[in-house]
């Protein structure tokens, strides 16, 4: 499960987090004289300087540092966890604060264990489709899955990673802390658990974030669950209502209905997937909705779900329009899995012990992911704040890849990540991905920028693997600068897309333009050759 | 089915078929005269002339010519239909020749229908196993293939395939002649069958390629037999013998294993899959080979092949040794695969008519794909030789980029296809997929280059979409100049193999440097993440 591109449609329903700004100078001003290290002798608002200093020079400064560390992290999740890594790969001594939880949202309760379950319901899925195996020549009978079995493959899966990603931190001399971290002043972080406080040179937030359960929602983790405990697969409902219908929602419902289920998704814009690019979200529908025992409530608030008992009594859902908040449908169900989006996880973080005002709660970040004081405020020396907290985009490798920029910046070399070349992907069968803007975002930027928008698609109908395949369902979508050929956004759906992705996010990251691409050699017959066809495409060429 | 990377291997046993060079100064002169075109006015040998002229005047001087076309194609395969369609989005009058062949090779008797096949064993084999499935808590009870079944889903492709090609040449204007192109003089293509000449200012030769077929082998077509018939799959033996174990034989092992036959395989050279990388090749044969019943005879010829009778007369396999040519071993099997190579299809093509020599039967080019008159020879003018038939790649998209190539030359604008920025992937499960040189190669090359080789490795057992899929099986080996930090060559075997290349060979392309890959961020959880851990591993970095 990955989060959402664009976060702003799913959190239109969280709650204002915002922390009250509270200045705590003399404390922190105590911490500092405590470290004999002011903030002026390394000014972070001069990285230009910090450049020319060098890794040499800053390995060398750590030798005369008082500071426990030259490094703490507070969260263990995959940007702590990346973060961490890089840290030790450029030599700096690196403490994590696990809060008991390696992994963090990704590995134990999110991506990877909801790709066991893909990976179950795909199958079981493809062999139940007898037209689609007649096509090649094959007969299955008896497919059956066993609940606790798919439940288990999750399980090790999330078990197996968590225990690689702490080989690692152990193999590389990482300190893991299994203690939760809390801002205690500058340079300062204190283990809850204990009170005990440990100094760092730099501090870098990565405390992940929460799935947000609306008012009104009674969530038991039981019959009414967010994907912490929908991952735990405990019993597969016969008819499921999902709320919310961004990547998390949209990957349940296709492991739901592949597993037998009946869904009906409750989103409160009124568009399906509203976060997605529209012709995407429109084939979206057509091929992991309507083929699907899957119906659905547009602009409408679940704005009461009571739990029920499983087999005995149902859970309940009182609906209101999101606009007039009349009611309007009171639905039963067997369970309600609540996917409206993730709120970060800053609460305890202490921020106010450093005077920091959040904004709904996201630490708000420069772009070399400096934590600020508040939107639009001054940085705070030596504090970084990554991942899903900074609300920049809520993805696991772009948590990793914040950790990877902070890393470098305290390292001098200065550094800023580029969301418009990070990839993202809903592991529904067939994927979704993604890299950019969306057209409707891209429309608009052409305006404002007055550059000319050009669009060139290639399709999975006419691709030979992919009916060599039986899956000749998709389209991958090139948006580009007319001007300049670089390319403004791509969007596949269709077989493997969150693997075809990468070529496109390369090319944003690099600079690449799709005339260049339209040059450059696909293997033949391969997926990726949809791509081709794109790129040849904006070029006024034909492909294949 | 894909043709060999490098051909020098598997072509050590193809009789040498050059053409004794034959010298028309008159003829070529004769035409020259009747179509009023000297090659003094348009020096193909002079390419910055070409180049500064540019495409608007080049177009103009087309409309004072007398040629029937700007440029005639001899051969309609994936390598002709490429250039065609190039051609045509640049203006030119286009006509193929099909030989009554539109697709070729690939399509019709290739990489096209041998996908199906795979795709289908693919599926069978999975849902065989019980382990596999167990893992993820599924359970078949039983899985059968319908050989028919299976073999009409490969025709239905190629028919398909075909149909679109046809489509397209049609809606793009580009004249098929449903007939055999001979040069029959410079700028002159006589349609064999009917004896009628016809004129262009340039000539393509695409004539592509005819499995090899070694002496002592007599082929039936139906118990003894190459790819073009193995793909009709007239029948399952219980047990064939496969001679040669490049990508072809490698991939109708697969084909063959999961739908229940016992594969022996007869290769030449003292080692399988002798064009592979040998890391690459080694723990191919862990998956591919040894884990299935098949077993293998190395560093002798099949030297007599005798067809048999299907359930009555089993085919004889005499083996020799390849270097004492004595008598090793006599087996019997059921149906005998030659999977020898490829020899390129010029016999019939009138090179002699130009007085162009070959090379083993493969037509000289330049860089440009200019023909020479023989092996270091003069450019013929006006006349281009793509795809297999050249021997400078013997893959389709190759076949395709030569094409693009020599139309962009034709039209002025100098071009050259870096070969080693062309991916090659082999389709079996799992997948093999490469681009540039193999570490053998690269060592080499290191050592005469004199700059220090550098390599690391990501894994399919670490990574969690792998994992999910339970699929853990494989690797991806990054090669890199540790002195300019360019990928010289990248190994591939694991899931999708053939997808997740393509970012490799697109940096080798653009010349991305595998510092700046390990920059750049890939989708969590995805396969692709096995390359971002060897991008990373190659800058000293952990990944994940």
């Amino acid at each position: 499960m990955s989060s959402p591109l664009a976060t702003a449609g799913l959190f239109a329903l969280a709650v204002s987090t915002a922390t009250a700004f509270v200045a705590t100078p003399a404390g922190a001003g105590a911490v500092r004289a405590r470290n004999g290290f002011s903030t002026t002798s390394r000014d972070v608002t001069s990285p230009a300087a910090i450049s020319k200093r060098g890794v040499a020079t800053r390995r060398a400064m750590s030798m005369g540092d008082d500071y426990d560390y030259d490094l703490i992290i507070v969260g263990c999740g995959v940007g702590g966890h990346g973060a961490a890594l890089h840290a030790r790969s450029c030599g700096l001594k690196t403490a994590v604060f696990s809060g008991k939880d390696v992994g963090g949202t990704c590995v134990n309760r999110g991506c990877v264990p909801s790709k066991a379950l893909l990976a179950a319901a795909g199958r079981v899925r493809e062999m139940q489709d007898d037209h689609h195996l007649d096509g090649m020549g094959i007969k299955v009978s008896g497919v059956e899955y066993d609940r606790a079995g798919v439940a288990a493959h999750a399980k090790n899966l999330a078990s197996k990673v968590k225990g690689g990603l702490e080989g690692s931190l152990k193999t590389l001399g990482v300190e893991v802390i299994d203690a939760t971290g809390e801002l205690a002043g500058a340079n300062t972080i204190k283990a809850v658990e204990t009170g005990k406080t440990f100094t760092a040179k730099d501090i870098i937030l990565a405390p992940g974030s929460l799935p947000f359960v609306p008012p009104g929602v009674q969530a038991d983790g039981k019959t009414v669950f967010t994907s912490d405990e929908a991952l735990d697969l405990a019993f597969v409902p016969e008819y499921a209502a999902i709320v919310g219908s961004g990547y998390i929602g949209l990957e349940f419902s296709d492991v739901y209905t592949a597993l037998g289920a009946e869904v009906t998704f409750i989103e409160a814009l009124p568009t399906l997937m509203p976060t997605f690019d529209r012709e995407i979200a429109r084939l979206a529908e057509r091929l992991l909705i309507k083929s699907r025992p899957i119906d659905y409530r547009l602009g409408v608030f679940a704005s009461e779900v009571i739990p029920g008992v499983p087999g005995e009594k149902p859970v309940t859902i009182k609906m209101i329009d999101a606009e007039t908040k009349e009611h309007v449908e009171t639905i039963e169900v067997d369970a309600c899995m609540v996917a409206t989006g993730r709120v970060p996880n800053t609460k305890t973080l202490g921020l106010e012990n450093m005077g920091i005002e959040t904004n709904r709660g996201f630490v708000q970040v420069d772009g070399k992911m400096q934590v600020l004081n508040k939107e639009g405020g001054d940085v705070v020396p030596n504090l970084y704040c990554i991942g899903d907290a900074n609300g920049k985009l809520m993805l696991a490798h772009a948590a990793s890849a914040h950790g990877v920029s902070a890393v470098e910046n305290i390292m001098g070399r200065e550094n800023e990540v580029d969301h418009l070349a990070i990839p993202a992907a809903c592991f529904t069968h067939p994927e979704i991905a993604m890299v950019g803007l969306t057209e409707e975002q891209a429309k608009e930027k052409a305006a404002e920028e007055g550059y000319e928008l050009g669009k060139a698609s290639g399709s999975f109908k006419a691709n030979s693997k992919a009916l060599a395949e039986g899956a000749g369902d998709g389209i991958a979508k090139v948006l580009f600068n007319k001007e300049t050929e670089e390319i403004v956004g791509v969007h596949i759906i269709g077989l493997h897309a969150a693997d075809l992705i990468q070529e496109c996010s390369n090319a944003v990251a690099a600079g690449t333009t799709v005339r260049e691409l339209s040059m450059m050699v696909h293997t033949h017959p391969t997926l990726c050759e949809v791509l081709d066809e794109a790129f040849k495409g904006a070029m006024g060429r034909s492909a294949h």
